[in-house]
């Protein structure tokens, strides 16, 4: 997916974590400017307490007298001199999206039409049912759609199949569009914090099962829904966004199921925007997201 | 507090809760339009599950050929049909609230605001502090503030000792406007579903201390406050009202906490103006707020 | 599309609206409890300045003592008595509901997802374009899907083709869901009341063309969208729902766009629904809509 | 107010707006490292249309090897390299606010408040009222409180006075805490952007007077706020931050004026923190506000 020469719409992203100290933001920029990138956009964020720096620095390759598949190695000095985590990638080159999805088709079919007009830079090469339901739809979107029915006597088969499928179709990252089957430990190593799943409750309230019917018990007055990486232990992974909605003694579960599904659509979308424009960094159990 | 004639700027509020059944609207609003009472107001509730009616009217007996006092004795042959409990109120007998408060000022100060210029219909005969630290407050504002220090040693006579002074100043109902005391069972059986509480976090999330704490840990993107009427179990009482602001990785608890006081003070400022104006009733552990 | 016998699973929706006097609610709760009508959801409002009376009455019909097709006549003498204009309708019988689009699929797309999965009360019966762009949309959700191109030249003629499409398949609203163009008064008093627009701006800021560029040039920190009736002056009729979302400098018109197409769907979906459920009642230039 | 030697606790604040080219961030930030000054948080912003860059950088001086006073002569070089605009402060020197108010407390009181307890890096020496209506405010304060009645006849005296007062206390800038007086040229420019004005309506929308009653008369279904630089146009000037609340068919005018208090004093007291942090830029008639 190298591109040879530099594409002068494209621009390159570089993300950056390293214990902070004075001159880090002048190396990296230094760098830059000597070899002609013009910084487009920037952002840091220094943790106090872990004396960390977080960086994001979106610069225009177009003028560089390096060709892009070279930068990383010529930044390699500096990135051992502070003991940078370096990522780089270049807007070109979309990241490839698998979805994953059970019987509701809201969360999908917001993913599928947000990266058809263009909201997603994502490509979707393949989508993964455990039931047949929703597969007309990957077809009115022309993405394969792969039904690998999971019960408790098959999980490590199917499990395997859907990995199997993953890596032929390239995908980057995963997204759990309301799959409703837990994930084994061995299927989160295979894309480490790359899995992003959509919990329908405000987090850490209401993890488990039937959030909804957990809310309308208790009777709160806001629901909400919770975008995280999917990690060992259940509905406890790093938070990447979260949002609410306002409810009453009006609504009934099926309401709140309801309202539920427009703050997961949009949750979801949103983290899976800034997953995709590399605006994420985990740290811990936490998260840096750039805006 | 009693008022001998109707007053015509005064509206009467009735609360009504009972089994549904076909027919208590008629019978409710019959019997006002028989003694030329005008409904201004009514909103109902039907809970399918234990099949209960909530009804809140408001209505003009300026008009009325009973005299106020009469309207609870003329309605109770309804009350009886239906096995109502029945509640009724004038408006211009607003209700006396008391606050009790540690070493925050912010709900206090707000509530105080609120109240002079004219957006919550109760009176504040009292104060009452743990710490004699914002006494000046009460006195900027002509409210009597009692200090009430309490240590683990002397609780129960502390805890009298305050049930006096509400008692004497005839409170209605207790606003604890961030007091970080937690109360016994006699202090609340002293007033049933009339002790306010603000916790500063989303409950059922984040109960117990130092919740802003507990929400920078977990890397929420979101925090909250919640007004619960307090009851035996810490932060489990009937939820009034929620609401939520925005955080990100730049907020550090410092900063949680001071986003945090904004959400304290208008969610506990919406939940004493409904409980002023009878607009919340409590069933289980939910509660039902009419608009 | 009327039912011979009541059906057990539906409600009756009564709208009323008429001058505010005493006995108006008793009178039309104790004609349904006459007729053991329950009452299931009851909302009235008044408003003081016309003295005008709004109120929405959801009732169950299936153990009534008149069958549904009879009971707005047994009501009339109610009705005349207190002037009221009276609206009747009953749960199982859904409003048919045309879509008008143009060259935007988010509106479309949204709403027909919604009334898939159950959360319109409505049919859709035809989608008209005037253009062929998002024809194969309508195929994906067995939709009619009608082309009717507009020109300066034939805009009599295309907007008479529209009116004989939408009335040939039954609509008693229609949804300009992204219809880029102005309708003559013609074509709006064939459905009076009963096209719902979505303005993509926070009216009355924004009014006309481009909002989202007036809004980048204005440099406003929230854009909107505002779901109306659409009436013989340009984004000036009563308004259903308004939302906003927070918006900076970061934001090109692009994002705008982008950021504004969720606020758009969100709230002509909520206008769309309340709109299907008769929560909408019109009055001068503004809208009572019960919850 | 300057400080002899580097105060350890504090960080320099340095806003940059200057045409965009390569090299710019490298230049600033290979100055600080070259003297030892470590960048805290750092935020851009470019603006491709007019292409400029704004830039906010916050670095700790306390192990500089040049005196803070030396700081800006030293940068003079680089600034005039790139053409850039400097602004240059430190948080030990909190900016004085002077406050103008009339009749309402409710925006005065908040900032008084919040100023108390540290949430505004402000000092507040004055407070000027054109009537004596809260000068007992001022006192519960302890800030001295100025009486300048204004009339159609003393107009220009009246505002010459103020400003006086505010210059003599040190004014750098000046909030209208709901102020309802029209200011003139001659006084905007006394304080060149550097005069916050809370107007209680949604700009554009509801410039002008009774913001509340045009919404209510428009039948708008959220009502807002708007923070902004005031300037010679009403209600026309850069807008720092907004905000709205829902409102419905149930609220009278007085409702909406109640609504609207609490978010006027949130977006004013958001607006009036980000102006003291500097963290807004003004470019034509719009800002860049960092986070």
């Amino acid at each position: 997916m190298t591109t040879p020469t530099n594409n002068p719409a494209a621009t390159g992203i570089l993300t950056i974590v390293c214990p902070d100290r004075t001159g880090i933001v002048a190396a990296v920029s230094g760098f830059l400017a000597e070899h002609n990138g013009n910084i487009v956009d920037a952002q840091q964020h220094t943790d106090p307490l872990p004396n960390v720096l977080f960086m994001r620095i979106e610069f225009d390759p177009s003028a560089m007298d390096l060709p892009r598949e070279e930068i990383g190695q010529a930044l390699a000095p500096i990135g051992d001199r502070f003991a940078m985590r370096i990522g780089l990638r270049f807007t070109d080159e979309p990241c490839a999206m698998g979805i994953m999805v059970s019987r509701e088709e809201h969360c999908m079919m917001d993913l599928l039409m947000r990266q058809r007009i263009g909201e997603l830079a994502v490509r979707i090469p393949v989508i993964i049912g455990n039931h047949p339901h929703l597969a007309h739809l990957g077809e009115a979107f022309d993405v394969p759609f792969h039904v690998v029915p999971v019960t408790d006597a098959n999980r490590s088969e199917a499990e395997a199949t859907a990995i199997q499928i993953l890596h032929d179709a390239g995908c980057h990252f995963v997204v759990l569009a309301r799959y409703m089957q837990i994930l084994s430990p061995l299927f989160l190593d295979a894309f480490p914090m790359a899995i992003i799943n959509i919990h329908h409750g405000f987090l850490p309230a209401f993890a488990g099962a039937r959030p909804y019917h957990q809310a309308a018990e208790r009777g709160v007055k806001l629901i909400g829904a919770t975008s995280h990486y999917a990690t060992a232990t259940l509905d406890d992974g790093p938070i990447i966004d979260q949002d609410v909605i306002r409810v009453s003694h009006r609504d009934s579960v099926e309401d709140l199921i309801r309202k539920g599904r427009d703050v997961e659509r949009m949750v979801l979308a949103r983290a899976v925007r800034a997953h995709a424009e590399d605006r994420v960094i985990v740290y811990g159990n936490r998260t840096v997201v750039f805006d």
